[in-house]
This record gives structure tokens, sequence and C-alpha cells, in this order.
């Protein structure tokens, strides 16, 4: 069982492996360890997955790739190995220090002549990304002599591998090093690992260290065992980069690299912390999700190209590793406030993998930038026509979020538009914003329908944010966002045109962009985005009202099998109301300022029975809209159910046959958001801060940061008032 | 195992109970009863099918209403019954005369003392519609006295019933009556049943007769059966009408009364026979065929309106006894040539469920007449959105037949235009044939869409004759037989507007349809019909080609339930190019002056390999467009599967978990279909007969009859010839 402290969280018993690889998780944004032990085999699910760099095996799924392990250590003795799963375990506890990314387990383990424990800690460098830190202690109460192995483990675990090949390893002394490369793009991997240490009588066999540990029964003996990645989209030679920087931390220690790290982690907390004054729990569970945002954050500046955050950030293959509209809805805004070149860097991301979307958009018989569903690095479309597996039949099952979730370009535009007036930072219009969302404009109006029968332009054929009903018309979400996209194409140039004409005239020029433009503008006064009706709810898309309306219960009763899919063209919700997550209430979160308290109310009122929360998107666009409405109190639980996401461990780990587990970093962007933007009532609009107090009724204050052009400044917001001061200069 | 024969099909062992119920169908339009002995038990099937009397219970499906059987009668001997599973049966056989549509059953069991023999012989009047006649004879080689009992038998099998009650019997001498309601709509039904034979010594039970038969050992006994239906739909007093016509039976007798049916089969083999020299099996197959439609033809006028054949015609409640596009476009053909009255009668009940087709376009926001997929005595639509059961789940699988099925409404259109262009006879569209057509273009411009960037109008999300691809755009069938009706629309009105110009004028004004008639004329030059490819191939619909392509065998190979449908969200189908039944096929068999050889024999030749031919309507489409194009020995099996259909008995029995089985008059149709518009090439313009000869090679002779208004015309086709006579004046 795990239980949270102040920054840290602990695991006493070890039993729940897969949860614990995610609970534990440490990472510097260019890559992130799993919570297993160093001991673990490929069932446990050890990895070390690596942003943005991805593989693809024959004919499955295109995925990142899981690194060999460079602090592989196994402990035995008589050449048999201690284990969690040996019947000799004695005590076993993990844990996360949130505060600093530290990584520590100590286990004892009963031996014919003594207790021999195993304490270990380990840290992702957040001051040089590519370095893993690790401290193994070794101790007994009597004399034993157990034998440590260290090695560069390539035996990792997979969804969809292999995918690296040709492994070349090499010894230098106490250094090793392993070169090796993907197997569709040839990309070098290029590994070390160094190890210091007390004297030690070693034997260097074939791909391992080994030592000889003469323990006292008193003293402890320490390792310390320093592993770095490059690879080639990282440096020309990173077999020389690896050895490089293994010489330079062992030439710095344990200290001085964990003194380093800290220090990085203490100006991350600077600006990103958020203190809640009230409620330990949701102060915890909130830090703990924003350290989760954190360790995958990509601040490093790349060579081959920015990257974003997948959503399942970096702790496995989930999803593909890739990049969804998580980032952009979910995540963006914390960054916004407090890092906003990182949605800087998200944009520029996108920006580059727009040629990506230019393709699918052909490949569809559509003209501009259909983004992908889920991105990878060069932003073609990791999605599959088959997504999930039938349990039933063990058959592929015909998805449509690759084809139909079209709301993914204008996701993309909202964070541009989101960006521009919450920095004034025009710079990235110019440098393919602004083509970015000429671009997505073009692909809606490429894609939409004029009904004559209802004199309006209409959009057919979408699978809206509740993906359990497929290839709905006119999903009001959906509308309500391509509409957007027009009014921001239209204000955007402008705006643009007043500031730099010639710019504007170049690029609708080389965009050929003006018949689109005139259509546009004709197009806006009848396009169509489904309104209240009577009772002021709004139908999620044409016909959804005529489906069943049973309940949830009901819905959940009609499974035959626990991990059933449940849309499809077969899923139990499919024919019903029961959608899988916030829809209506997230454009009515997007868009509140258009819509009455009334309809805000009817809607989470009708919608909120309806939904089975069944993805991490879901419970913060209820929550958001819930605060603006009086209903903080009533929001609360959904801001824990997010924050406390990847404590618990709860969120689905199948959808049909597929594995999706990981963290949620959207879930820890949405507790951001419910606690920040709801429960406080923050907005920022051109540089300015907006607060209207809404907390929960047991919360006493809440301290934010913000980080303007002007400098950071501190929030205070007490039950009725609030308050701002400037704390430091820009950074 | 059964056996074809001259006019006559054999069966030997009586072990395919189900299936000789369909094949050993007797019936004259009214009513059709299974060819089951005459002690069926409901696990038999046994039914009488009342054409057109529909009921529902409860919240199941409604389906068409299983009479009581009147001649029901069982033999038994010291109180134990003789059945077919007795281990006392010796011998049994049961035959069908399709010439003149008598059943026969000869069946012997062993008892102690004798052998024991019953002979039956049964006929539904073709004379009088209302009257079942049954000839039961016993014999037995030694004395033995078993007991025969007859009664009127309520225990009906039913699929989604039961459908009657309050049941009340009456007795007076030989002659009982029973008098029953629908549950649903009140409708009474009313039976007598009468028996005449030696004398007799009967005891009158309650509700049955009982007589002891003392067999000599040599004459047999013979007893004869009248059994009379009438309904509420027939008659104010139906229970005065059933006694009236036994009582007109009764004196008529046996032999009289045989001789007034067979003179009206006479007569309709006069007509609609058709003599093929050079292959007895397909001689004898096509007229079992034409047969089947004789017994389900409604000939008789209706008080309550017109009735048109349902998909499996009066052979059980599959399907729910409805209508579907099979008469229209399958069945029609025959009856145009041979008694176009019926055809005219098919139109009338179209126009007579006008207002149930307008509340179906209502219901789903359109305007004009929306046919339903599967239609009852109203029109509104007896299909639900869930057609079909998954056979892993048990659950309803959501289907689109219902909702999406449009081209329904466009085949009536076809029908009413080839009865008009074929008769010359324009007094049915002055009759609401029509308003029926302008309705239907209505409800066409209601639901079509303009696409700005591919500037033309589509129709969308459609299900095509290929109902294994749901929800697809633009396909090709569709989209031309809705410019059918534009076209079709355009002209008759041009041609009324000559021929009565008031007429028009006021139609016109009474539907309002001015506004539509200038939007129809500004479609019709911009609807899209998908066209032919480089290869010449005509793409199903949009995206059909971007499908998986594998064989049959690859998509069989992955069923894991040979009942699994095919179809629908997850079946083994819908993702790949397999398709169900012929569907650009279709469209080109229909259209085929407006394509070319090569167009012709390119899609044969892609599609055929892909087509599962999952329904008796795909076949005979093959068969058509093949003898166009010179294939007529490659067209010659499809002609023989559809024709010997209902004699092998090999049509899908299951659709998921729900029983489809029945005949299949659509096939019975597409074999004349092949025999005379493919194999003869026949076409019929203005009341012109045109004939192409291009018979199979082992074909020497064909005649058929076509009924024109200036008589019977016999049109003899040979290898290289054909020669046409008028043969007798109109009928």
């Amino acid at each position: 069982m795990y239980t949270l402290y102040d920054w840290t969280i602990i695991d006493d018993d070890g039993q729940a492996v897969l949860e614990n690889g995610n609970r534990l998780l440490i990472g510097n944004g260019y890559m992130a360890k799993r919570g297993t032990v160093e001991e673990a085999d490929p069932p446990c699910m050890p990895a070390i997955i690596l942003g943005g760099v991805y593989d693809k095996h024959g004919d499955r799924w295109r995925e990142p790739v899981n690194a060999p392990d460079p602090l592989f250590t196994v402990l035995s003795l008589d050449g048999i190995p201690f284990t969690l799963a040996g019947e000799n375990l004695s005590t076993h506890t993990q844990s996360l220090n949130f505060r600093y990314g530290v990584y520590s387990r100590k286990t004892t383990w009963n031996t014919k002549d003594a207790h021999l424990t195993v304490s270990t800690e380990r840290f992702a460098s957040m001051d040089d990304i590519h370095l893993l830190c690790m401290k193994y202690t070794v101790s007994a109460d009597a004399p034993v002599s157990p034998r440590v192995e260290i090695h560069i483990n390539t035996d990792v675990c997979d969804l969809n591998g292999p995918h690296l090949g040709d492994f070349r390893f090499e010894v230098k002394g106490q250094t090793r090093t392993l070169i090796c490369e993907t197997l569709e793009k040839k990309i070098p991997i290029a590994l070390a690992n160094g190890i210091e240490g007390g004297s030690l009588s070693s034997i260097i066999e074939e791909n391992r260290s080994s030592y000889l540990l003469d323990l006292d029964g008193s003293n402890p003996v320490e390792l310390f065992v320093f592993g770095t990645i490059w690879t080639g989209l990282d440096a020309d030679d990173p077999l020389e980069n690896v050895e490089k920087s293994v010489l330079r931390a062992k030439k710095a220690g344990w200290d001085c690299l964990l003194a380093e790290h800290k220090a990085k982690w203490d100006e991350i907390w600077r600006i990103g912390d958020v203190v809640i004054k009230g409620d330990d729990y949701a102060q915890r569970a909130l830090r703990y999700s924003l350290y989760h945002l954190h360790i995958i954050a990509p601040r490093h500046k790349r060579r081959c190209g920015n990257f974003s955050i997948p959503a399942r950030g970096l702790s496995g293959q989930t999803y593909k590793g890739a990049v969804f509209w998580d980032t952009e809805m979910f995540m963006a805004p914390y960054f916004l406030a407090t890092e906003p070149e990182l949605v800087a860097q998200f944009i520029r991301y996108r920006i580059e993998t727009l040629p990506g979307a230019r393709r699918k958009a052909v490949e569809y018989g559509l003209r501009g930038a259909f983004f992908a569903w889920e991105s990878q690095e060069t932003g073609d479309d990791a999605c599959t026509d088959f997504n999930v597996t039938d349990v039933f039949t063990g058959r592929p099952v015909r998805t449509y979020f690759r084809d139909k979730q079209v709301h993914i370009s204008a996701d993309i535009v909202l964070a541009v538009k989101r960006y521009v007036d919450a920095t004034g930072d025009f710079s990235i219009l110019k440098e393919g914003g602004l083509e970015l969302i000429l671009e997505v404009a073009r692909f809606y109006l490429s894609s939409i329908y004029y009904s004559p029968e209802r004199k309006r332009y209409e959009a057919l054929d979408v699978v809206g944010p509740d993906e359990y009903h497929e290839r709905v018309n006119n999903n009001a979400f959906t509308n309500r966002m391509i509409l957007m996209v027009f009014e921001t194409a239209l204000t955007t140039i402008s705006l643009l045109k007043e500031k730099d004409a010639i710019f504007i005239e170049a690029l609708m020029a080389k965009l050929n962009f003006s018949e689109d433009f005139a259509f546009m503008q004709a197009v806006m006064p009848c396009f169509y985005v489904p309104q209240p009706n009577e009772q002021g709810v709004i139908e999620q898309f044409d016909g959804y009202f005529r489906l069943e309306d049973c309940s949830l219960d009901v819905v959940r009763s009609r499974l035959k099998d626990p991990k059933e899919y449940w849309g499809g063209g077969n899923g139990v919700a499919s024919t019903t109301r029961i959608i899988k997550q916030a829809d209506v209430v997230t454009m009515l979160a997007l868009f509140g300022d258009e819509y009455s308290t009334f309809v805000k109310k009817a809607n989470l009122a009708f919608y909120e029975p309806r939904t089975e929360h069944g993805s991490s998107l879901s419970a913060c666009m209820y929550a958001l809209l819930a605060c603006e409405t009086g209903g903080s109190d009533w929001a609360y639980p959904f801001f824990i159910k997010n924050a406390e996401m990847d404590i618990a461990g709860k969120g689905k780990h199948f959808a049909g046959l597929v594995y999706i587990g990981g963290t949620h970093p959207a879930a820890n962007g949405g507790a951001w958001l419910t606690a920040i933007h709801g429960f406080c009532g923050f907005s920022l609009k051109n540089n300015k801060i907006q607060v209207t107090p809404r907390l929960p009724s047991h919360w006493q204050e809440v301290m934010f940061r913000v980080l303007l052009p002007d400098g950071l400044h501190e929030v205070t917001v007490t039950r009725d008032r609030w308050d701002e001061k400037v704390r430091g200069q820009n950074v």
C-alpha cells in the first residue's frame, strides 16, 4: 500500500509492480525511468523511455524506444539472485521524493547467515539530461559475501518491439559503453555506465561487471553508478558523448551531481509551485501532479527539432508515445502561466509537423492541415484504423479516432490563440503559427458540407471528445471549435495586417489562400453550432436525444467482459446516451463567456450522470464548469480524482485487449486547471491576471505564481479576496 | 432427400422438417400453408400465414399472424398418437405438385396387428381464397381400429407471439367454428372446418372431433376436411362467412373444388409458363420458382386496401412478413410481363402507404416520402434499429437498414416508371403514382448535401444493397437511383403536362412542390454519380478502394462462430472489400444503356470474386450483367442458384441469432429475370417486345408469353433467332 506524505510517496509492499512503475517514475523531459527495482525483469515493465525517439517493428505499432538500462544491477549469493519474488524476502519499501525527483528503495532479505539489505537512490539529472545517477548501498547484520553484478541491460520490455539491434559493447576500466541502433531508421543509441565505489574486487565478465562484496556485518558498501544516454538525434557521435558524460559525472561525484540536480528543481518550484492552505491532501496530490508534468516537460533544445508531451508522458509505450490533444488542451494552461516558452515549444512542434498534417489531409482527399490524432516526430498519424481489440473474437475493431476525430486541428489552433492572447508574443505567428491557423481553417473549409434543406454549413461524420459515439453529425464541441478556427484566422489576419501588411500579403500569396479566405467569410454567418433547447441543454450531436436513455449502471450491467470496449460498433455505450467523457461540457468550459449560468447548470445536470468519466480528460472539464456556476464543492471530488490519478493508479489499464496504462499528464494538468482556473477563478488576458475567488469551503488560501514578461507574479487567493505581487524579474 | 420431377418435388425421408415447410408450401395469395404434416407440433414450424395481417406482442417485433390450423389431424391407436418421430414409423414421403399446388403425404407405421397408412392431399384453393381442402385417407393391411382426431389447432408456432386471444369455439354438427382476435388491433380471425366422409361413428369432444375408424384390412377410409378462414379485414362478419364457405365447400365436394382450383392454375400457367428445351433441370427449377411466385401473388381485391408480396412471401414470420425492395426490383418484372395488374397492385399498395413514408421522413427531420425498409400494412417501418443479435454477447447489434438504406424509395419509383413505360397506363400516375414520385424526389432533395469543395451534390451516410458496409458516402447505386428519381419526376411531369396540364398544376399546388421542383432542376446537373476509373471499375462508395483487399476465404477464415453477422461494427466483412451482394453490378444491370461493355466486364471481373452472394438478391444481377457481355454460360450457375434456391433450401437460416429462413421470392423472380431478360435478351418498351437471343450453350429453345394490351404474345427464342405471335386476347 502506498502513503502520500509531504513531497514523498512511499510504497511498503511492492505488490503493485506495474502501478509503481508509473507512480515512482523519475525523469527530466529527455528521458524517464520507471519506478521499478534495479533488478526488475521484463514482466515488471522496467523502462527508460526516450522522448521523441520512435521505432516500428515489422507491421506492429510504431512506438517510443525503450532504451537499454545502464543502471541494471543484480545482487546474488551463491549464484542465486535476490528478487522481490524470492521466498527469502523480508521487508521492502520503495519511495519517491517528488520535490527533487529522487527514487529510493530499501529491501531486506534473509540469508542463512545474515539479514542483507539493499538501499538505493536514483535520479534523472535535471542539470545534465543525458545522465542517470544511482547510489547502491548493501549492508548486512552479520558477515556475508554477496555478489553484485552491474551491466547495461538490453533485455528490455517492449509492447511492440524489439526496436534495437546491432549491439556493440566496449569496456574501458570501470566504464562500459554500448552502441546500438533502431531497426526502422537506424538511429544510433549510445549508452555508457561508470561505476565508483570503495576498493572493490571486480571481475569484468563479458558485458557485465561483477563485484564480490565482503560485508563485515556492520559497515555498508556503497557503489555509485552513472549511466548516460545519447542518440543520433542529439549528436553526430553519441558514443563519444556518452563516454565524456560518464567521465564528467564520475569526476563530479554523487553529492555534487545531486546538488546541481536539486538546484534545477528548486528553480522549477520557485516558479511552478502552488501552496494550498487548509487541505493537506490536496496540497500533496497537486504537487505530485505538477511533479509529473515537470519530469516530462521538454525544456532542452533538440538538434532534430522541437518535441512536445505525449499523452502518457514518458511513462511507457502506451498510446504509441504519441502526442494527442491532451498537451494543448490540458497541459498547456499550466505552462502558459508558469513557463510559456514550453507552450511555444509545443506550438513549434506542431508547426514543424505541418507537412505531416498536410499529407494526412491529402490522404483523405482534403486540403490544409489535418493534424494527427496520435502524432509522433514527423506529424504523420501513428493512429491506425484499428485501435482496439475485441475481447470476444480477438479481432481488431475498426475505430474512427484517426479519420474522424477532426477536432485535434482546432485544439492546436486554440493553443496558439491562447498563447498569443496571453503572452502578446506575435513572433510565433510569423514563424509559422499563422500558416498553421490558415491551413487548419482550409482543412475544415475543404471538409464541411452545405445543407440546402437547412440552409447552413455543417460538419458531418466526426468523432467528438466522447469517443463512444462514432461518426456523428454536428457535434456541438467540434462545430464550435471549427467556428473558433475561422474566427481566429480572421482576427489574426486583421491584427497582423495592421502590424505587418507585407507579411500577410506574402503569406496569403504563398498559401494561395484568397479564395479560401472569401469562402470562409461567407461560411461563418451560416455555420451551424447546436444551441440550447428549451431546457437549456445542448444536444451533443444530431440524434443524440434519440438514443436510449438509461443509467450508467444499466449500461455497465450489460458488459459481458470487464475489458470490453464500451464504444465502437458493438459497444454497450454506443447506442445509449452514456458518454465517455465531457463533450458539450468541454465546449461550455472553453467558451463560457457565450453561455448563461442557466445553460451551464442545465448541461452539467444533464450530462454528468450520463458520463462514465472513462478518460482522464473528463473530470477537469466538469469541475471547471461547476466552479463557474457556484459549484466548487461539487467540483472538489473531480479535482481530487484528477490530482490523485497517478497516485491511486486506478486509471483504465485496458481498452479492449490493448494495454493503456501509464501516467496521466492531462489529469495532472487538469488538477492545476481546476485548482487555479476553477477554484481561484484565474485567467490571463493580454498579460493581465484576473481572479474570481471561489475556493472549496474547506480551503483557506491558495498561492500560485504566474510568469509574465514583467516578472514573476505571486497570487494569493483567499475565500473572498485576492492579492498579486511581483516577485522577481523574468527568468 | 428430395427429388425434382416434372411438376413434382418429392421428399422421401422427412428429415428436413423446416426446409420442407418451405419447399412444399401451398398458397393462393391470401394465405399459405407450410409443407408440414397434419399432426405437426410447433417445433416443426407449421403455419398458415395470412398476407397483410400483422400483430405485435408486447415489445417484440411486429409480425404476420399465423392462423390456427383448421386441418389439424392426428391419428392414434390406444391413445398413442402416430408421429414422424415415433419408433413405429415405417415409410414416409411428402410431395408437392407444383403444377396445381397440391401437397401430398403418405406415411406408414407398424402396429402390433397391421401396417397402417395415412395418405393425404391438400390445396389452398385458387378459386376460393378463403378455403383449404384436405383429403385424409387411412388404410391398413389387417383389421385395426385407430382413432382420428380433427380440430382447429390454436397451438401455433410464433417467432414473437402469441398473437391471438379470446378464443371462442362453437360446434354445429360436423362443422366447428372458432373466432378469436389479434392482440394489438383486435382484428377478428374466424375459422371453420367441416368434415365429410363415410358413415363414421364420431364423438364430438370439447373442441375436437374424434372418429374411431374400423378398418377391415382392405378398404381405406376417406375423410374430407374443408377449412375456411376470414378476418375482420375481409368482411364485417367473418364468422358468418367461414360458416357459409364451409357449407358451400361441403356441398360442392372435393372433386368439384379440386377441378375449380385446377382451372385457375391452368389459366395462370397459360399466361405465365416458360418452356425450356434442352435443359430439363432448368425447366423444372424455373417452373418451381414461378409456382412460388404465384402462390403468394395477391390477386384478390382486399376490402382493407391493396397488399404486396413480403420478402419471404407467406412462408412464415421471417423478416416480420414485411415488404422490401425485393418486390419492386426482383418480382415485379415477371408480373409486369405476364400479369401487369399485379404490378399496379404493388404500386397501389405503396401509394396507400405514402402516409407512413411521410411519417418516417418527418421522424428523421426530412420531408417527402421515406419508404419503410420493412413495410407492413400501414407503411410505418417494421424495421428496428437493432436487427441482428450478436452471437458473442447475445446483445442486439445496431444496424442501419431502417435509417440509412434510403434507396428503397427510389426502387419504388423505378417500378412505377417501368410499369408506365411498359404498359402505357398513365392512370396510375394520376391515382397517386406521380404524387409518390414527387414525394420521393422531395425526400432526397431534403436529405442531400452540397460539397463546396467538390462543387457537387452528394448523398451521404447511406447503406447500399451491400449491407455489410454501413453508413457510406456516395454509394454509386444509391446515387444513380436518386438521379433516376429526379429524371423520372421531371419527364413524368412534362409528359402529363401535355396530357392534363390542370392535373399537374393542381398536384404541384397541393404538394406545394414548385420550390422543390426548381431546386431539383438545379441539382440534377451537379448531382454526383461515381464514374468508372481508368480500369473501368466504379468505386462502390467513397473510400471503398481503401479497404483491405483480401479474399472471401480469408474473410471467412476469420469467423469465430458460423452464425456471426458479417456486417455491422465488428463484422468480418465490414473493413474489407468483401461485399454481401451485387451493388455496383446492380446499378450496371439497371442502367446498362449508359455503360460500355468494357465497363460492365471490368466491374463483373472486379466485384464478383469479392461478393459473398449472402443474399438471394445477388446472383441474378451478376447473371443479368454477364448475359449483356456475352457471358451467358458464366451466368448459368447464377441462374441455377436462383432457380433452385427454395428447392435446395440452402439459403441462410440465421443472421446473428435471428432466424431468417423461408422461401425466397426475389430469387424466384430473379430466375425468371435471368432466363428471360438475361438469356433471351427480352425487354419491353412502350408495349413493344424486344429480344436479343443469347441462350446458354446447351439450351435449344425458350418459349415464354407476354401479356400486352393487344393480347397474349408468345415468344420463341432459339440460339440465333426469335419469333413472336399473338395467342389470344387480353384476359
